[in-house]
């Protein structure tokens, strides 16, 4: 059974969790002692040295990085599903993972972590960076239901959970229209998962 | 013959322009009038609404973000040499796409862009982001000849460019040794072409 170091206030974390309950594939969550730095210590360390959760061991499989888990579970038991070969629709998906890597993360992300985690960081810059980033989704979900192709993909599993997270960084969606029905149709998928305050 | 829309100086738009000339793809090369921010009005905010170079046309096929554009010319180009599709192999290519997309852009590339181009940002936070993803790509690299595989793939392409363009952020490759060899061997491919600075 595939394992997961996991923090469970971890949006990144989550986006592991949601998909594999997504998919029907059994994993095996291990709670990081976060706050003791358990994750900057061995084995963890060696697991991922950049010191951060999550971290994904499958067999010999360890991945960093909630994206790239992401698409590592839906290659490995989603077939084509939610990420689909062809280059055109893989380079779609491809558009909104890299969106989550840095606009959201560099945006409601950023804000949550400032109000809720305490961190020190320019947390008018993350709420500016969401605007943008939200008013762009909204532009874009207003004339689509999913982020990348016609249905869902791994691209609305690891845009949603930090967008939807963003009242915890006053970053709320109520401007956003479009964004909200998105991240409704998202909670509905069969299989769905929650986290708290989601 | 697919398109880019093209800044010269833009590390992400040569990665483009690099991984087309590794796979032999022809490419019309269109130079934005970046100064004159054409990049920000009709038709180019059209195809891009985030109003970013690069911007890549392929018949009905119009793409945003350099990470987006490898996977697609790997995918209809390399077949599997640059990006394979097997699971873990998938997902090791995705880590360090992130890491493009994320360690790097708001370290070495963001410094670059403080120093090169007179952005407002923290370029002290740039450097320091950039020291730390140095360090790890060095001790991943004393180790490895590429980032991800046992060959050449996308995430080297990705990575290269801001790394090597580093000096001109303040971020010199003096203490990163293993780095070093890497960026040498990226720019000794069959079929390399450089940009200026690099």
């Amino acid at each position: 059974m595939p394992k997961l170091y996991d923090l469970e206030l971890s949006g990144n974390c989550f986006k592991v969790r949601l998909m594999c309950a997504l998919l029907g594939v059994p994993l095996e969550v291990v709670p990081v002692d976060f706050l003791g730095g358990e994750h900057k210590k061995s084995p963890l360390i060696d697991m991922n040295p950049f010191g951060e959760v999550p971290v994904f061991v499958d067999g010999s499989v360890v991945l960093r990085d909630s994206q790239a888990i992401l698409v590592y579970l839906a290659r490995k038991w989603g077939g084509d599903a939610w990420l689909p070969t062809a280059p055109a629709e893989m380079a779609e998906v491809m558009k909104w993972l890299m969106v989550a890597e840095n606009e959201i993360a560099r945006g409601p992300a950023d804000a949550r972590l400032h109000d809720k985690f305490g961190y020190t960081l320019d947390v008018a810059l993350a709420r500016e960076r969401a605007a943008r980033i939200l008013a762009l989704m909204d532009a874009h979900l207003a004339r689509k239901q999913w982020l990348a192709l016609g249905r869902p993909t791994i691209a609305d599993v690891a845009c949603m959970p930090y967008v939807a997270l963003g009242h915890e960084g006053g970053v709320p969606l109520a401007p956003y229209a479009a964004v909200r029905g998105w991240v409704e149709r998202v909670k509905s998928l069969p299989g769905f998962i929650s986290m708290p305050a989601l």
